[in-house]
């Protein structure tokens, strides 16, 4: 478990969370504990991806990938026991953190992470491979697969405080924005990047014929796309009126501008 | 994740958690939830037990197993979708539940299902194939592995109410019972019973050259344990001065008389 959390990752579902707490003022105990809660969950969905009957990988965050160190029942065990542990981390004893926001934060996690969330984009994931998909149905896909998730940490960030119906609408939208974004990018740099920079195998995606938005739109208007996607994100959080949100912006510049 | 858990199996954790419930007059439809949610786990737990990097076992509650009848990506996912569930189920919006009770069942839950339970336990298992264990290393394995949740789904029916302290020792006290008993049967029943009688397939301990309690003990050993086992969760009970632990008491008497 320790393995495949703790070195590596660009911490970013965590870092959604902080920012959104900081945007709304929120408290920052609950927000910790969400933010590590989200990077266990993404941290699991790695490990059980990674394995033989899912993707067959054996490089992640430059390392070998846990059923390659520890064995297949062993990755299965420690996804398992990531997954509970997420659940955990939100529901303290006397840790000072308000019941409300505790049943808040397991409700939206446990929704992102299930099957109307990320597991049930991975099943459609799973189902697409070899098979030609619409840019909607690519969209929808993903906006479980990965969307969901990084969705949620926004959520998760602006549940730990009090927020108008607006500032959490402009929120979401952001979220929503910067989600699609994400896997926008993702999909350019597997054809773009090498492995050494990745950290994980490059060029996988053409290898298991995946629909991609690089093999539905094409290099340079999947580029165009994500732009357009950043801009999107920045208006919504326009949209909130709430005044601390460089944080959340400099991520969705991070998250479209990085290089792995 | 329907073929999972909606047919067959003997519903004992949700028993547990509804006879709990009523011993200490609670909330209904807050154990309701926590009914289902133990189940999801388990369910979940079965699904990943029997894949071939685990127990590769092809036949449970008297059908295939989830990955033969679906391949193991399917299984794999619907396993990790049906834990979300169970943590979806219990923080559920505007349903009438106090959020203390949420945030109580999800922690209680969590630590059951995670690495200093259930998963826990099965990390013992699987490191123990092949090895002698003594009686204490072989309890302190099926007090996580299957304990863990047994006893877990008495906490949460009790946390659906109201107890005192001397209730919730004794309740405690009847969960730890009930559940070593639990695995003290099962290991009775791998060796005495036909796999149509099971619904899972027999003589499995024996076949991996797993250490057991009819291995450490012998049958006739184990099963007078279990007998005195049963009369500790009886005693246990008796000490709550809760009326209502009728159901609690048949629930353990069917733990110990069943055949399968």
């Amino acid at each position: 478990m320790r393995y495949a959390v703790l070195d590596g990752g660009k911490r970013l579902r965590p870092l959604l969370v902080l920012g959104a707490a900081e945007a709304v003022r929120g408290n920052m105990d609950a927000a910790l504990r969400a933010a590590c809660a989200v990077e266990l969950i993404h941290a699991y969905s790695l490990v059980h991806d990674d394995m033989p009957c899912m993707d067959n990988d054996v490089l992640r965050r430059g390392k070998p990938t846990v059923h390659v160190a520890f064995g297949e029942a062993t990755a299965l065990l420690a996804g398992d026991a990531l997954q509970a542990l997420a659940f955990e981390f939100l529901a303290p004893e006397d840790a000072g953190i308000p019941e409300r926001t505790q049943a808040a934060l397991c409700r939206l996690l446990a929704q992102a992470a299930g099957h109307a969330g990320m597991a049930g984009g991975q099943a459609i994931d799973l189902a697409a491979v070899g098979k030609s998909l619409t840019e909607d149905e690519l969209r929808q896909m993903h906006r479980l697969k990965t969307g969901a998730l990084l969705q949620a940490s926004v959520a998760m960030g602006a549940a730990c405080g009090h927020t108008t119906a607006l500032a959490r609408r402009g929120l979401e939208e952001y979220g929503r924005a910067l989600g699609l974004a994400f896997q926008v990018v993702d999909d350019i740099l597997d054809v773009t990047a090498d492995s050494a920079t990745l950290g994980k195998t490059a060029g996988k995606d053409a290898l298991h014929d995946k629909p991609t938005y690089v093999s539905l739109l094409g290099l340079e208007r999947a580029r165009s796309y994500a732009r357009e996607l950043l801009e999107q994100g920045r208006a919504a959080l326009a949209t909130t009126g709430l005044p601390d949100t460089q944080a959340l912006l400099a991520l969705a510049e991070m998250v479209v501008h990085r290089d792995n």
